[in-house]
C-alpha cells in the first residue's frame, strides 16, 4: 500500500480505531491522525469523516499578524489562560518560520516544553507546501481532528501577510489581527481588506513607543471603512511576554462570540466557511481524479515543454484538455486498473 | 454581454485588434488587456492566446521580501537602471499594501510620477483577491501581456511571506530575496525553503546596523542547506533610497542568467513553471465548468448549510458530488442553454 511522507497507511477499519483512540486521549493516535490528514493520505477523508460527528462545538479563533508581532507568544499565553479556565486547547500554527530546515517540528517541541504532560493542550505546526486543495482547507481539517480529540478552543495562528493566510483566518469563527508598534511606516501591512476580516485588533508589545500611533491608525481606518452593524472591532493592548492584556483579549473574544450568536451570525460564518471548504475539496478531488489519473503527470510535463518551446499555445491547449477530460467515455481508459 | 468588474466586454475580433494596438505601443489598450486578464473576463483566454506568440524572450525577475524591506523602492531603482540600459520594463506588483482601500491604483499613480510619459515602462498592481485559478498564474498571465507589449524585463514584486507569494516568484526566471537589517530576531521570516527559491539575496537598507549579521545568517543557512551545483546565491548590499548597490544587483542578475543558460537550466525552469501554470489553468477551467455551471453556486451554499448544521458529512458529500460531476450524461442538463 502507498505511504505518504513516511506516514504508514492504515486500513479503513484501522481509521475508526485510530479515531476512537484519539477520542480517548491517546496523543500518539492524535498525532498520527493529524499527519494522515496533513499529508493528504488515502485515509484522510475517512479520518475526517470519522472525526466529523465530534466537531462543530469548539470555538475557532484565528490569529494573524506580521512576522515579529509576537503572535506565538500571545497564542501561548492565551492557551495558558484558557487552560486555567479549564478549557482544552488545540493550536494549529501555520508559520514554520525558522532559520533552518526542520524548524516546524523542532519549534513544536520547544513550544510544548512549558506545557509538559498537559493532556489538555496540543500544538501542531503545519507545513505550508504541497496542499493541492488549498492550505486554508488543510488547516481547517487539522483543526477538526484536534476538535474531535476533545479540544474546546482552537487557536489557528498564521503569518497574516499573504492571501493564503487571510484565507485561513476567514475559516475561523473569530479573527484577531495582531499589530505591533515601531516596525516603521509600511511594516504593519495594514492592508485594504484587513478591516473586513478583523473582529479584534491587538496591539502587542504595547510598552514600546508608538502604541498610540498604531491604535490611532486603526481608528482612522475604521472611520473610513464600512461599518459592520453592532460590532466595532476593539483594540486590545497586550504585552505577550508578561501576559499583560491577555485576559482583556479573552474577554473581548467572549464579547465577540456573544455578538456573533445574535442574529445567527456565527452560524452564517460557518456556512460561508463550509461553502469555501466544500469548493476547495471538490476542486482538489477533481484535480486528483482528472489531471493526475486521467491525464497523467508525465504527460502534463511533456505538454509544459511544448508550451515553453512555443510549439503549443497553452490557452488553446487547456481548452482542448478540459474538453477531453469532461468526456469520460473516451478518456477514462487510463482510470481502469 | 456580460461585463466583469467594470471592464466592458470585447468581441473575439476585438481582442486581436486590442492586442495589435498594445503591440503598437497603445498604453490604454495595454491597460485594458491587463484588466481583461486580471478580471478573468470571458476574453481573458483569447487575449492571452493572442499575446502568446510575442512572449518567451523577456527575462522575468521575481523580487520578494517582508513588508518594510524597501522592495518597491528597489524595484523602482532597478527599473531606472534597466531603462538607462535601453531595456523596456514591465512591473507587476502583487502587494497592494495600503492603509486605505483603493490603495493599489493610487499607489501605481504615485509610483509612475517619477517616470512621466516614459513609454518604455509600465507598472501594474495586482489585486490579491478572487483568483480562482491561483494568484501566481494570474500574475504570470499579466506579465505575459506586458511582455507582448514589448517589455524586455519583467519585474514581479511580491510580499514574500505567504505561500502564494512564494509560488509567484517560483514562476519567474530569477528570484531575488530582499532582506533588511534591524527588524528584530524573527522578523526576517527566513523560512525553511527560502534557500530553495533564492537565486540572489539582497540586504537592503544596508547602511543600518545589523547588515553584517543578516549576511552572516544567510551564509550560515547556506552552509547548512543543500548546495545547488554551480551557483551559490550571492549576497548584494543595497541602499535602494540612494540607488547604491543596484548596479551590482543588475550584474548579479546577469551572472545568474548566464549560469541558468548553461545546461539549459533556464529552459527547465520555464518548463516547470508552465507545468504549474497548466495545472492551475486546468483546475480553474474545471472548477468553473463543473462546480459553477453544473452544480450551481446556490446549491453549494445549501449544501454548506447542511454541513454546518451537521445534517451532512462533508467528506462523503464531496465523494458523491464529484462522482456525479464526472458523469456528464446525467448531470449535463444544467449546461445546455
Amino acid at each position: 500500500m502507498a505511504t505518504f511522507a513516511g506516514v504508514p497507511s492504515t486500513g479503513t477499519g484501522g481509521v475508526q480505531a485510530l479515531v476512537d483512540r484519539l477520542r480517548g486521549g491517546d496523543v500518539r493516535a492524535l498525532s498520527r491522525a493529524v499527519s494522515l490528514v496533513e499529508n493528504n493520505s488515502r485515509e484522510a477523508a475517512a479520518v475526517l469523516s470519522a472525526c466529523f460527528p465530534y466537531t462543530g462545538n469548539a470555538l475557532r479563533i484565528g490569529l494573524t499578524g506580521a512576522p515579529g508581532s509576537g503572535k506565538s507568544t500571545l497564542v501561548d499565553k492565551l492557551a495558558r489562560l484558557y487552560r486555567a479556565e479549564k478549557e482544552t486547547v488545540g493550536i494549529v500554527a501555520v508559520d514554520p518560520t525558522s532559520p533552518y530546515t526542520g524548524g516546524a517540528i523542532l519549534g513544536d517541541r520547544i513550544r510544548m516544553q512549558g506545557h509538559d504532560g498537559d493532556p489538555g493542550l496540543y500544538i501542531r505546526s503545519m507545513a505550508t507546501r504541497g496542499f493541492l486543495g488549498g492550505l486554508a482547507s488543510a488547516t481547517a481539517d487539522v483543526a477538526s481532528v484536534l476538535e474531535a480529540s476533545g479540544k474546546s478552543r482552537l487557536l489557528i495562528e498564521t503569518v497574516g501577510v499573504g492571501q493564503d493566510e487571510v484565507d485561513i483566518v476567514r475559516l475561523a469563527d473569530v479573527t484577531v489581527v495582531v499589530l505591533v508598534p515601531g516596525l516603521g511606516d509600511d511594516v504593519q501591512s495594514i492592508k485594504a481588506g484587513i478591516l473586513e476580516i478583523a473582529d479584534i485588533f491587538v496591539v502587542n508589545k504595547s510598552d514600546r513607543d508608538g502604541a498610540d500611533r498604531v491604535e490611532r491608525e486603526i481608528r482612522t481606518m475604521q472611520s473610513l471603512g464600512a461599518h459592520r452593524e453592532g460590532w466595532v472591532p476593539p483594540v486590545i493592548r497586550t504585552i505577550a511576554n508578561t501576559g499583560e492584556g491577555v485576559a482583556a483579549l479573552v474577554a473581548a473574544i467572549d464579547r465577540c462570540v456573544t455578538w456573533l450568536r445574535q442574529d445567527n451570525e456565527l452560524e452564517e460564518r460557518r456556512v460561508r466557511a463550509w461553502n469555501q471548504r466544500l469548493l476547495e475539496m471538490i476542486r482538489q478531488r477533481l484535480t486528483l481524479e482528472l489531471v493526475h489519473r486521467r491525464l497523467g503527470g508525465e504527460s502534463l510535463q511533456g505538454r509544459a515543454r511544448a508550451v515553453a518551446d512555443r510549439r503549443e499555445d497553452p490557452y488553446r491547449l487547456v481548452e482542448r484538455l478540459t474538453g477531453e477530460l469532461l468526456q469520460p467515455e473516451t478518456a477514462a481508459a487510463g482510470m481502469q486498473e
